[in-house]
């Protein structure tokens, strides 16, 4: 029920969904009266989706902490409990990010040797496919939290963009290893003397993460969000800069008509729906957040993304590494060597 | 003596600048052998500049505490000296940032009420041109620090960017009060309570820094920095797609030749030499930062951010707005009604 085309999109992202996954099965979790009219809509859906009915919805606005008070019998809480009592294998959700991370962290719990769960976001670089945490959940990160989040990103880049050995960088405002806030030089030092068996580049800047340097790009949440907001902002404005440049006389159009079918690629490479799904990693169960303005093109991104999770064992392979990791309290994460 | 392409570059951009303000004089500190056939070359500087001599160079991975200690006989250290003497009134450097800001501080100390100098930049937006603050000299900054930009910021805004009531953004990842960290928060409260005169728009996202919603945007140092740089790449990764698109093909190739003026307009507005020039913001003199890899075009543009600071009495501006205010502990800054 959540998002600003919901539930309409959320049953056309499925309608499209099914064209990649034929056997995928939903829950659809909300006011049966809004749904089932729409499901009945798309012959392919109704097959593979089951209305449970709820008329409670997280607004907003509302706080994480209200969420968990009161909002134990919504829609979203309700497709939450679907995942912890194993139902459903990953939730999806349009709706108010930090209800659903509270009500997630709350229900599903973190995996073990994780502090904090992380936001997790992929985007196109100029080499292929970065993947980048936390994008806001954590405001505050110490070096710990960093370097577990180090250790699931490298995860998620190997089981789902397929990388055998990813490169792992620490956003900073420098490559030196003086600069830096204490959570982030703390945090260079334990990647780089551990012996966690990542690939540590160091630290990497702001430009290089569309730059590809690295492909997995490691900061808090605060910056994490501020950044990733910065770059898709640049990117519109110079996408309308160029919209504008091209009608601008009679024979811009024309050289537009005939660039089109190039500059239309572009323009498909760089689409946000393509990687819309905010991706909750550290949690005892697969938690996907779409954008709220999304449509069923980028809604069903937001799906898939939590398939591939589902699929690529993303959270086995978090447990698996974090059983070969110790917490040591002062030195951060350490490989446990003995039995 | 600093930057890629110096001493070759701070010539030819002086040459540049004349063009614009053709009664700047400079003071060139550095090695006299280098710089004086550079000169000889142009004509036009010839009677604009005069050469002081010395070939003590602070290398570019010095580290600030070293260049104070060590450097007191370097070209950027004699050319800070002249500001703080009074024989010139602004310095433009392309050479070590960290060297420069700590130098700066020490010789010409920051104005009366401003705890720490800010570095702040300008960019195009949507909507015109925005000034954001600060782009990476306090790595952790106090509500008070934020506060002190926003008001540093304004004054620059109201100066150069000639803004008669320009609004002011605290960079966040929500726009509720309820979100971020510490300190921007507490910023918040205290731009909203306090009758600064300033028009304090709240909390703004990273793409609104483009989207030009408000007209200075006032964050750390350390997010400030990443933020910039990652729409820095995410500019030349677009430019750079598109580059590769409309020469993917014949027909796109005639395309981009007939749309080649209009999209070259969008090419130059983006232009970062343009926005070339780091201004040190708080100090008892203007100093600014041309990027390291800036060409004649880029050097031009950061002395023209020089000659703006000085000719637009920003340092003048922001005492008198200081002057006004009083620090008082607890609360961060508060305007003096009384006497």
């Amino acid at each position: 029920m959540g998002g600003d085309n919901a539930p309409k999109m959320v049953i056309a992202g499925i309608n499209r969904l099914l064209e990649r996954h034929i056997d995928a099965r939903f829950l659809l979790y909300g006011d049966e009266s809004a749904l089932a009219p729409l499901v009945s809509k798309f012959a392919k859906v109704q097959d593979h989706v089951e209305i449970r009915h709820t008329n409670v919805v997280i607004a907003n606005d509302v706080k994480p902490s209200s969420a968990l008070r009161n909002g134990r019998d919504s829609s979203m809480r309700k497709a939450i409990d679907a995942v912890a009592s194993g139902e459903a294998q990953g939730v999806v959700s349009a709706g108010n990010t930090g209800a659903l991370m509270g009500m997630a962290k709350f229900v599903l719990r973190t995996l073990p040797g994780i502090e904090r769960p992380a936001i997790a976001g992929m985007g196109p670089s100029m080499r292929g496919r970065f993947v980048m945490l936390d994008l806001g959940a954590n405001v505050e990160c110490s070096a710990q939290n960093l370097v577990q989040f180090a250790v699931m990103g490298e995860v998620f880049a190997k089981r789902v963009l397929r990388l055998s050995r990813p490169s792992v960088g620490l956003l900073n405002i420098g490559e030196e290893h003086l600069k830096g806030n204490e959570s982030v030089k703390k945090a260079a030092a334990i990647l780089q003397s551990s012996n966690l068996g990542i690939d540590f580049h160091g630290f990497v800047e702001g430009n290089d993460i569309l730059e590809g340097t690295v492909d997995v790009i490691v900061i808090d949440g605060f910056t994490g969000n501020i950044a990733l907001k910065s770059m898709e902002g640049a990117a519109r404005l110079y996408a309308r800069a160029i919209r504008e440049a091209l009608s601008s006389s009679l024979i811009a159009r024309l050289g537009a008509l005939l660039a089109w079918p190039a500059l239309s690629k572009v323009r498909k490479r760089f689409d946000p729906r393509l990687y819309n799904g905010a991706m909750f990693l550290g949690l005892n169960g697969v938690c996907v957040k779409s954008h709220g303005s999304s449509d069923a093109v980028g809604f069903a991104n937001a799906v898939s993304a939590a398939i591939d999770l589902i699929a690529d064992g993303v959270n086995d392979g978090i447990k698996e590494d974090f059983a070969f990791i110790q917490p040591t309290g002062r030195n951060g994460l350490q490989v446990v060597t003995g039995s």
